[in-house]
């Protein structure tokens, strides 16, 4: 076949572009997990290196979307997509966006978490280990399925974060007892209050990411709306009398 | 010039579709600055039907920002834009994604807003209002340069967040003052704490549309480091003994 040869080696590059797209989402997907993980960790484990090394490795992540950015524009200019793979590209942008936004996220939450260390302990520190556990998981498989066209995987994960905001509503109540209990902990309760809410949010963009996923694939949206529980916004606590 | 007629047709048409797509984003912006303007105020005057009416209307944005996106696809795929315009189409779907976010801080100051209303008053709400209005001024001065290709006012507002970090790091330490003064003013400085924090946070993202302007204009980025002042997260507030 060698008069289709040339035209082969086109389609066969613009396929390895996409893949190098999808490739360079992944990686970034897996590097902003990391520091959300290990700005958790730093935080649960009192660790003020762990927390430097998460909030000097934010750079790593602006400098992957921009990369992302330059090569999507560059495919869109010379390959002229249409439909699913134009989604894709366009996907892939938005959510090199919201994982941007995450990773700051991150980033603040290891700048929390060395102040943290020198203020009274917070006794319940497992409710944080288990919320950054959840939106983790929201968060990868929301990539995964971005990498895999899996909408099943996407619908999944934006079913899921009902769980992420139970948990958070209980992270909420419990620090502002803590805070009422002493004055002495107000300081490190309101820096936990952030952290928990930033989880909370990459939870949200985890959804987000898994609505893209679903509408690049599909072509359509998901409904808009989606199972909702975080009522934290509402809530009140009383102070002791 | 008859023989002109098609060819000028078709890019008449294009600048059309260009100016609309940047009536939208100006349309959107419009209102996401409403809607930031009205939380504040609902906050600060107690007015807890202006909070409601905010919240409701938040579906709007979300609506204008499939609207931006859909239109944005469509373009991308019929004109085959390059270089500026490509940059410019891209800018505009990055921005209505920032907007989008922006409308759900505002969203959320609404709820807080109501729950607030019924909670021990705030003395010093005026840092609220100077707080709002200059993000306010950001988030405008940011999309009229987006709508007017205008870089010498995307590099204004790029360079002028730091002002925001100072009235945002200055509330924080009075809140905690606050709620170290009688812990039945925990749950009202809570709600503001994290009220304060997105109108830090919608600052931030209009230093992003900033950014965006100027890539989008120029072809190039802005430097890395912008000024920042930011060092709340740092912030650590003694308890009266």
């Amino acid at each position: 076949m060698p008069t289709n040869e040339p035209s082969q080696h086109i389609v066969t590059s613009y396929d390895q572009e996409l893949k190098r797209l999808r490739a360079m989402i992944a990686r970034m997907g897996g590097l902003v997990e990391q520091q959300v993980a290990e700005s958790t960790r730093a935080l649960v484990r009192r660790d003020t290196d762990l927390a430097a090394e998460v909030v000097a490795r934010d750079g790593e992540i602006d400098a992957l979307e921009r990369e992302i950015e330059q090569f999507s524009v560059r495919l869109l200019a010379l390959r002229q997509p249409m439909a699913q793979d134009l989604r894709l590209i366009i996907a892939c942008m938005k959510v090199s966006q919201d994982l941007e936004r995450i990773g700051d996220y991150a980033r603040n939450a290891g700048k929390r978490a060395i102040v943290i260390a020198n203020q009274p302990a917070f006794s319940s520190m497992n409710g944080f280990s288990r919320l950054a556990h959840l939106v983790q998981e929201n968060l990868k498989g929301a990539i995964d399925a971005l990498v895999n066209d899996d909408v099943a995987r996407a619908d999944e994960v934006w079913a899921s974060d009902e769980q992420v905001d139970d948990i958070y509503n209980g992270i909420f109540r419990e620090l502002l007892t803590f805070m009422m209990e002493d004055p002495r902990n107000i300081t490190a309760a309101t820096h936990l209050l952030f952290v928990a809410k930033n989880l909370e949010r990459i939870g949200d963009h985890a959804t987000n990411i898994a609505e893209r996923v679903h509408f690049a694939v599909v072509g359509e949206n998901l409904p808009d709306e989606r199972p909702k529980a975080d009522v934290s916004a509402y809530a009140v606590v009383r102070a002791p009398e």
